[in-house]
Parts: C-alpha cells; sequence; structure tokens
C-alpha cells in the first residue's frame, strides 16, 4: 500500500503486467517508420516546411490507396447486395444482378446484415471449389475444406493457434522462410511458438533450397517439436516464384520430416516474369499421387487483398484444409464460431474473384480489360522497379518474378552502420529513416523481415502509378547517392 | 516408426496434439443444438417428412435473419461508398451522398478497398468520439481512446489477451456475470486464464449484488491473480439493465479490489422497460469525480450488430478505453496492426450509427421511423414474450427489460433429468434438444451461459416477427407441457 489513497490505485495493467507475449510482437510492415510517415504527412498537411510535397508510402501492398481502381463489376454487385433496391435500376448490367441474386439468397433474410455460417457462406464455398478445380486443372475440391476468412491473415493465425502445444524442447516449431512477412513472426511470438528460420538464397533469386530446409529442421529439433512449414509463393517481400519442381520437393521434404504444409498463395495471379508459372501446392500434391495426396497435411491461403483486385479494406479470404484429422476439423468449427462469422462483405467480394464474369456475359469485356490493365501495369511496374534499381551502384535487386515488392540488397557504408550502431538502431532503419526524412519515400527496412546477418535490403511495393513509380525510384537512386557519399 | 511408409506418416495434427486450449472452448451459442438444426433444415428442403414445416433459429440475436429491414439511409451510403458512380445517380438523396463523400475522403484512394489505419479512420473515430460525448451528457472523449473493431467480439478479446499473464496462483483471473455471453469464456479457455464467476440474482430481475462480487473475488484470490470484471449491461443472456447506483457500486468495487473493468454495453440502445434507463459506465465513472475517473481503467464495447441496426455480418464496432497506461496503449495498437484493420465497410457502417441523419436532413424523417418502429417491435415482443411464458406452468421468466433475449427458468421432471444424465447430456440440452426435434424450434439451453447448480434455463431470441413469435411462444408452451407430462 502506497502513502495516499489515490496511488494505491495505480495502474492494473502496465506494460510490466502485461500479456509478455504480446511484448514480443513485432510487425515491421506498420512499425515506426510508418508512425513518422502519418506525423510527416500531418505535418505538411499543417503547413511545416519539408524537402518534399508529399509522402509516398511504398511500404504496404495497399493497391487502392496508390491509385489502382477498383474492378467495377465487383463494386456493381456490392452496391447492389447493399441497397437490394438497385436491382430495379435498368443502368446495372444483368450479369451483376443476377450475382448479387444469388449472393443475397444465400444470406439470412436476404441481407449481408445477417451472420453467416461460421465457416462461411455455403454458396460462397462452393463456388471456392469450383475455382479451385479450374484452376488446378481438375483436381477434386469439397466445399466442406473451404472455410472462408477475414483476409488470409486470419486463417493464417488460426491454422497457427491449433497447431501449438509443448512446452520446453517439446514446444512446437514452425519453419519460416527469411526474408519472411512479418505476420508469421508476430503470430509465433504471440502464441508462444518457437520460430525457425530457414534461408532463402539470395544468390539465386531467392529461391528455396531442400538443403537449407533440412539444417534448418535438424538444428531445430535439439531444442523445439518442429511441426510445420510455412512457405510464400509468390513470395513476399522477395518477388520470387516458385517451380514446379521445388513444390515437389518441398513436399517430399514435409512427408519425410512430418511437417504440415502451409502455403501462403495470396499472390497466386501476381507473375510477371517470363518462363515463370504459379503453381498450387494442392495441385502438385495431387500429381504426385496418393501416397502423397492421401496423407500430407495442407492448409492454402488466399485473400481479395492482392492480385488484380487490391480489396484489402473489405477482408475477404479463405483457406483450403487437405488431409486434415476430422475431429480437428471440428475443433477448427468450434473455435472459428466464436468469433460468429468473417465479414459477409468480404465473402460477398471473394465470391466474386473466384466467379467472375464469363464469356457471352454482358461485363465480360469490361472486366477482363480492367483486370488485365492492372496486370499488365503492374508486370510493366516490376520489370522498371529491378531496371532502375540495378542501375543504381550499391543496390542490387533480383527479378520481380511475382507479388507486389522488390527486395534489393543495399551497400551501408561502414560509417553509417556505425551510426546506426551507436543509435541503437539497425543500419537499414537508419537508411530507411533518413531516406523518410529526406525524400518523404517510406520503405520498409529489411530489418523487418528478417535477412542474413550483415546483409541490409529494404521492402518497395511496386504499386504506385507508373508515373509515380518513376520519380520515386529516381529519388530512390538519387538519395542513395547521396547517403553513400555522405558516409564514405 | 510403424509397420510401413505411408502408415509413418500419420497426421501431424490429430485432437491428441493440437492446442490444448482450444479444445476447451466451448461456444454453446453455435454449438452442437444449432448443428442438429442446420442438418433438420437440410433434410426438411430434401422432403423429409418432420413434425414440423421450418426451423425457426431462435438461437442467435441475428436481427436480419428473423426479418429486420435494414436502415435504408445505412444501405443507401454503403452503396455510395462501394459503388461511387452512384453520387451521380439523382435518386439518391444528397445526405447519404454527403456522408459517402466524407467516408470515402477518408479512405486511401477514396476506396473501401484500401486498409485503413489499424486502429481505424480518423474520421469515424472521431463521429463516435462525439457520438459518446452526446450519449453521456457531454462527458469529453478522446478520438485516440477509440479502436474500431471487427464486431465487439474482437475488441473483448484484445482486451482480455492484454491482461493475461502469469502462472499457477498468479494467473490472471477474469469475473464474469453467470449467466454469462460464452464469448467471455470461450475466450479466457484458448488464453488459458481463470475464469471467476459472479451469480447474477434471478430473484431479484438478475440483478448485480456487490457481496456475490466480493465473495467471488475473495475467494478466486485463494488459486488466482484476479485482474479483471466484465459486465455485460444490457444483459446477455438476462436481459436485464441496470440501475445507476448498481454501476457506481461496481466501479467503487472495481477501484477497491484494482480491477480493470470491462463494459459490454453492445445493447445500449435496447431498452424496453419502463423505468429503466442505459447508463454508460464511462458517463458513471466520470460523475465520481476525479478519484475514479482518473483511475480507474475501464474499456467500453459496441457494435453495428445489435440495437436498431442489427447489421451482424458487416462487423463494425468499436471500444473505448480510459486511463490505460500509455505503454500499454502502444502495445495495444502494435498487436492490432498486425491484423491490418477491421473490415472497412463495416467501420463505414459504425460512423452511419454514430452519425445518422440529423433534424433538418432529407433522411431525417425516414430514418427516425424507421428506428422508431423497430425499437417499438422489440419492446412489444419483449412484453408479449414474458407474459406469454409466465402463463406456462414449470416456466418463468423475469421481464426482458433490455437486449434481445428472454432467459426463463424451466422446471425439468425429475425422470427427464434422470434420462438425460444416463445419456451423459445436461438436462437442459436434453430439453432443448427435444424441442428442437418435436417443434424446429431452436433455442440454447441455459448450461452453455452458466447457471445455478439444479437451475435449468433457455435462451430464445425475441426477434421473431410479432405474428411468428405468438406462434412460436405458443409452440414452446405446447411442448413444455408435454414434456412434463411426458416425465411426470
Amino acid at each position: 500500500m502506497s502513502e495516499n489513497g489515490i496511488m494505491s490505485r495505480a495502474k492494473v495493467l502496465t506494460i510490466d503486467t502485461m500479456n509478455p507475449t504480446v511484448k514480443k510482437v513485432e510487425y515491421a510492415v506498420r512499425g515506426p517508420i510508418v508512425q513518422r510517415a502519418v506525423e510527416l504527412e500531418r505535418e505538411l498537411s499543417e503547413g511545416m516546411k519539408k524537402p518534399f510535397a508529399e509522402v509516398i508510402k511504398a511500404n504496404i501492398g495497399d493497391a487502392h490507396a496508390m491509385g489502382q481502381q477498383p474492378i467495377t463489376f465487383f463494386r456493381q454487385v456490392l452496391a447492389l447486395c447493399s441497397y437490394p433496391e438497385l436491382l430495379s435500376d435498368s443502368t446495372f448490367p444483368e450479369d451483376a444482378k443476377s450475382r448479387a441474386c444469388r449472393i443475397l439468397q444465400s444470406c439470412g433474410g436476404n441481407s449481408m446484415g445477417s451472420y453467416s455460417a461460421s465457416q462461411g457462406i455455403d454458396s460462397v464455398r462452393q463456388d471456392v471449389a469450383r475455382y479451385i478445380e479450374r484452376r488446378d486443372g481438375g483436381v477434386a475440391c469439397d466445399p466442406d475444406n473451404i472455410y472462408l476468412t477475414t483476409g488470409a491473415s486470419d486463417g493464417i493465425v488460426t491454422m497457427l493457434k491449433l497447431l501449438v502445444c509443448g512446452e520446453g524442447t517439446t514446444r512446437t516449431g514452425v519453419m519460416i522462410p527469411i526474408p519472411q512477412y512479418p505476420l508469421y513472426s508476430a503470430a509465433l511470438a504471440e502464441l508462444g511458438a518457437v520460430q525457425i528460420n530457414y534461408f532463402l538464397n539470395e544468390e539465386k533469386c531467392w529461391s528455396l533450397d531442400i538443403t537449407e530446409l533440412q539444417r534448418a529442421v535438424n538444428e531445430a529439433r535439439q531444442y523445439c517439436n518442429p511441426r510445420a512449414l510455412c512457405i510464400i509463393n509468390p513470395g513476399n517481400p522477395t518477388g520470387q516464384v516458385q517451380s514446379r519442381q521445388c513444390i515437389e520437393d518441398v513436399i517430399r521434404f514435409a512427408a519425410k520430416e512430418r511437417l504440415f504444409l502451409m502455403a501462403d498463395e495470396v499472390y497466386q495471379d501476381n507473375v510477371y516474369a517470363e518462363g515463370c508459372q504459379f503453381h498450387s501446392f494442392k495441385k502438385v500434391l495431387f500429381e504426385m499421387g496418393p501416397e502423397y495426396a492421401e496423407t500430407v497435411e495442407l492448409a492454402s491461403f488466399h485473400s481479395t487483398s492482392k492480385c488484380y483486385m487490391g480489396e484489402c479494406g473489405f477482408r475477404g479470404g479463405y483457406m483450403e484444409i487437405i488431409n486434415m484429422d476430422d475431429e480437428v476439423k471440428d475443433q477448427l468449427t468450434k473455435l472459428l464460431s466464436v468469433r460468429l462469422c468473417p465479414p459477409v462483405p468480404g465473402q460477398a467480394l471473394m465470391d466474386l474473384v473466384v466467379n467472375p464474369p464469363q464469356p457471352g456475359e454482358p461485363s465480360y469485356g469490361s472486366f477482363i480489360k480492367e483486370r488485365t490493365a492492372t496486370l499488365s501495369a503492374l508486370a510493366e511496374k516490376a520489370k522498371l522497379t529491378e531496371q532502375v534499381l540495378n542501375t543504381v551502384q550499391g543496390i542490387s535487386c533480383n527479378p520481380v518474378q511475382g507479388a507486389m515488392y522488390s527486395f534489393p540488397r543495399i551497400t551501408i557504408p561502414e560509417k553509417a552502420v556505425k551510426e546506426a550502431t551507436e543509435k541503437g538502431q539497425q543500419p537499414d532503419m537508419f537508411y530507411c529513416m533518413k531516406m523518410l526524412e529526406e525524400t518523404g519515400i517510406c520503405l520498409v527496412p529489411g530489418s523487418g523481415f528478417g535477412q542474413k546477418d550483415g546483409t541490409y535490403h529494404f521492402r518497395m511495393t511496386i504499386l504506385p502509378p507508373t508515373d509515380k513509380l518513376k520519380i520515386l525510384l529516381n529519388k530512390v537512386k538519387e538519395f542513395h547517392q547521396r547517403f553513400t557519399q555522405q558516409y564514405s
């Protein structure tokens, strides 16, 4: 008891008495550099003088915020579902109306305001299953294996949650790529699971080596129980697209080492490089024959947030679960029921993504035109980014084969590393923070995703409109040259 | 290693090797009885003969699924935000258009498809703050204390997550009412926190006694570290509305016992009984003077899912955080950033709820008319439910002062209790399951919410349209009489 009555009511919840696993969570994509970017925007709007006129947030794959236009058909259907009185409006195309009716008929009381089943709306799950079958050249998909989610993140965290158990050296370990998308490290920290790093091979275009997987799992078995292997393909932040052979090797490895496979395939429609093609883990698994197809446990994740849609704000997504134990599946459904259901507008949007306008339907032409325009622009920007960055001495980057990011390696002069270390900052954070203050460009330091010791990177989205991207790349170039000169 | 290669690939993830805390989660509102109801619906649709023509799901507060109509203005704005081309459509009222423009201007790239800030859209949080100030007679509200959430559930789980720490007898304990809304027990089980039950007083209209809180916390201190006190007001499943005096007493108790207060106030606009009024914990706290207002830590939760809106599917909600330690607040923001943002359409809807049409605006008249109609109908149905159920011998229920449920006590004959016990079922589960099979009415057994030993209840929503509700109540009456006779 302290000296007076009020003081005795010191806070119940303090940094020292809060959940210690939450404290360990880090999420660089929205970390200190982004907070500073938001501050700078405010300062600019208040008329403060800066060496730049606007802040460009190239830190996050947020397509619409960068000016990408939504697909007209999708938004028409969403408007119809939101306000069904519009169904009698003759300016809406018939295919949009019929899609809206189908979605509304699957909603309680024909309203998106009703809860859906916890696993997601039946008809949407059926459409997802048919989409997967088409994508995978006819490999069967059971709608019972489809779970709609609140973005892909929700599905990933839920799957990790199921997998975590044990204490000490029997604690669940989960293998993740380095560099990784920091949702993984954040979720593992929060769940108190052991993060097992395997390094992608930057020299070979960020490819995945089975020998590296083997090294990582062997070492990990000494201090934890490795139970799952996470793959991000196409890669985030690294942009590589895995070959069919690589996927087959990974599946064989997972089978041999008894690992639950988690395939983050949210960029499945973002493949740009010639000779690269997206292969789903599901398809490859089933092509490997019953020895694998009937035993290897796999969860695959998709989302409405990326690809040509970029509808992040709706938080739509799904996961497909293969070979999951039936009792565990019941537990999964039960666990999901506590959060009632994923947002219904996001479910509706997911339905449209997997069931877009078909040839012969009135919206088909404009849909294809819009989709192609977005994907072509992304392909062009992927190339542009690689080309320009590779002209800068001290920056080298792999081709952006897929996804939405470049993750170039940067040379940071010794003097800058020293200054950063004295400030208690990672050298690439120091670099990115300086770039933000001088140019208004917001990138994420490589240390937020993980990288080999002594190497430095940043992640930059390729999403800004081409003209703006050119300016941005030039500014990066100039900054890097200035920075290098300053610290040489 | 087992006898052959394939067998050696027994499942990685089984009921025995999955997360044990997830196994402990229970959520009766969507439990086995609801799964059976869904099956019955399918059987009916396949033409199977049943003693009823339709399944009536009175198990969940899902207003639109029960035929409640959405507020026209809300849906107009959502349609405009989804498909901004409609802004040039002259059939939409000007106030809907100006609301939509304001929301879109707060979205990156003027699109609901962009991620928002993790804490929620700035302008929406400002509107929420002004709403709270109006509701609480001018008590100040800082938008920085508002966090938009994915329904109220998300906020509640997040707050609990922050609070959990310690092991053994220092493990965090959280006080929850019995009967409770099972999100609380589910979240506590998953987080491995200790559930501390305090019993509401059924004899006094489900009121909350401070002596019972004191008993519960005293006992709990022997085996855990009580750190939070959850209150549901108006009550779910119990329907009571707490008096101002009671709330003041609870706050004083929380201050004395050093408990973080969590006020679930999602039914704040669902108050029907004469003489009852909703008092927010925030308002009462601030009226108690600085000794309390500046020290007691409080989180209050609201949602778009209940009240006159019933927009469950959009998963909109907010929480207001009072007196939270600054460092913890930073941790909260960081934790929320991992899930990127709450669904933007749900945020937009929350904005409309806290900032509906004002007098003088074109939609004001129809908005008030629709809201009043829904709330009057609910008030009427609350009364009707209480009256009819209390005419049945062996059923007795408290007035539904607020929220959306009746939670009557039912007498179950000894013989039925015995038969249930032999089947390994809770007697009220046995009762509800039988009612479902015989009448098609889906209720939730009281055991799913918690109740005093030896007492039995069920929770039933008052949401069906009045005509249907009358039929439903009569069927419940007949079933109860038949059941009683059968087991007497």
